[in-house]
């Protein structure tokens, strides 16, 4: 462990105390950005193509352009630097990176076209949910309010922040999302269920994020012969689950094994989460860039 | 004029290029916060306590509570001081509050109670859109892609600058926003309506901002016994309307000319529309706090 706690924001490596962006950056007063959190093993870090191509996507949807000197792998450099720095070479640490159109006048349409992105990158140390991951967490049921485009990951996420609170309220660890009588996903993780057998999970629209951990799930069920069928789970399923597990790139597979106060299947992580649970972690203990 | 720019944040008065707040400000992270935006002419605020209670509506909607020394009443002080300082008290101006849930560790979920609000509030010279006014402006129809709390004045803004820019590429000054078959409001304004002799405009529920403007003009039709029928007018009625306008605190009564590039009515101003732009005008004229 380190007492060492850098940050970098706009060129500059400050101590996350330090480290600020103008009252105007469009971020603050628009929540008009995008960003990524990777998962770090080691210094180890996983999937880094796949979030940077998801980072490129959520850019290309908000239509936000970097300059030409920066790019995701930029990016993810300055996160390993900041990783070095900051002594989280070893054991685990996520990476976080934001990127914002920019300080301007606040006025809605995009600014100038001479306005750089506001780019903010930080880690810190991770510490898995192993309880959780082992005896099941909980959830509820929460109305999702959130906007038409949910398959872009941006800041916009004041709708997460309120079904997250409440969650955690009600002891909960999660928010499971409804919305038009299907359950979309949670406020930071996408999810699986088992309906008189078969694996679902809600397809890839604009409604969900599509998870880099949602991905490589699917990927793993397929190498196992496990079909995987992309059709939302209904409301009135939801007392039909037999199994019932959260997907993210910091919560791996999370069994759930109560939701809205009443057991899931049997009340404890079902057979194929556990399957499911292991061949993620290999990949984890194995993978990585 | 003046050259001095001075805002103030977080207890400080301070030049706009100074200003800053922290990069785990949830402003910045989630868009986690509320604003109200406030005219002023000649130093006079106008609809001072509606702004307020709006302002205490949002907050409560995003469940944020202020440290009991700050008040609604209290940044509108702090604004009219900045009114002074940055030698606003002649002609137009705005005055822009934003409260935030504070700075603190990302986590979705609300942060500890010790922290605090962030608060930012400038000034800034207005020039009323007085070409547009008079000839009428254009508008674009557009999908209303926004949360299902839109009635609530947040910092989750997204949708609505894309919305803006695509209007501003298309030469419009605004769109309309359309969500389930009906014109919800515009990206910053709501709108009223002639269709077949009646005054429409969209009912205050969870789709639209409960504007101000909105709000006073519906009260000054009452005095002049113009009947307002809030049903919401439907895309498909959108090429019955004889006249279209917008309301907004920065955009007064606006008649709208053009929509998706048609003649609304006879491509310009209507009667009503002419008639309401004068009534508001001379409230603004003579009344303000």
């Amino acid at each position: 462990m380190t007492t060492k706690d850098v940050v970098y924001v706009n060129g500059s490596f400050l101590p996350r105390g330090e480290a600020r962006v103008s009252v105007e950056d469009r971020g603050f007063v628009f929540g008009d950005g995008v960003y990524e959190v990777l998962r770090v093993i080691n210094g180890r870090l996983f999937a880094t193509r796949f979030h940077n191509e998801r980072l490129e996507r959520s850019l290309d949807g908000v239509r936000m352009n970097l300059a030409g000197a920066d790019s995701p792998a930029r990016f993810v450099e300055i996160g390993k630097q900041l990783l070095r720095e900051n002594g989280l070479l070893q054991g685990q640490a996520t990476l976080y990176i934001q990127v914002t159109r920019g300080a301007a006048t606040r006025v809605h349409h995009f600014p100038p076209p001479d306005i750089t992105p506001s780019v903010y990158i930080s880690v810190a140390r991770f510490t898995p949910y192993a309880d959780f991951a082992q005896t099941g967490a909980s959830a509820i049921s929460h109305p999702d309010l959130r906007w038409g485009r949910c398959d872009l990951k941006t800041l916009n996420l004041l709708p997460n922040v309120l079904a997250s609170q409440t969650a955690k309220e009600r002891g909960a660890f999660e928010a499971m999302l409804i919305r038009d009588g299907v359950v979309t996903e949670g406020t930071k993780t996408n999810f699986f269920g088992v309906v008189n057998g078969s694996l679902r999970t809600h397809p890839c629209d604009t409604h969900i994020l599509p998870g880099i951990t949602r991905s490589v799930l699917r990927d793993l069920a397929r190498e196992l012969s496990i079909e995987l069928d992309e059709t939302p789970i209904t409301a009135a399923e939801i007392p039909k689950l037999s199994e019932l597990f959260l997907t993210g790139t910091t919560t791996d597979v999370m069994p759930v094994v109560k939701l809205d106060d009443k057991p899931v299947g049997k009340g404890q992580p079902g057979e194929l989460t556990r399957r499911l649970q292991r061949v993620l972690a290999e990949s984890l203990a194995s993978g990585g860039d």
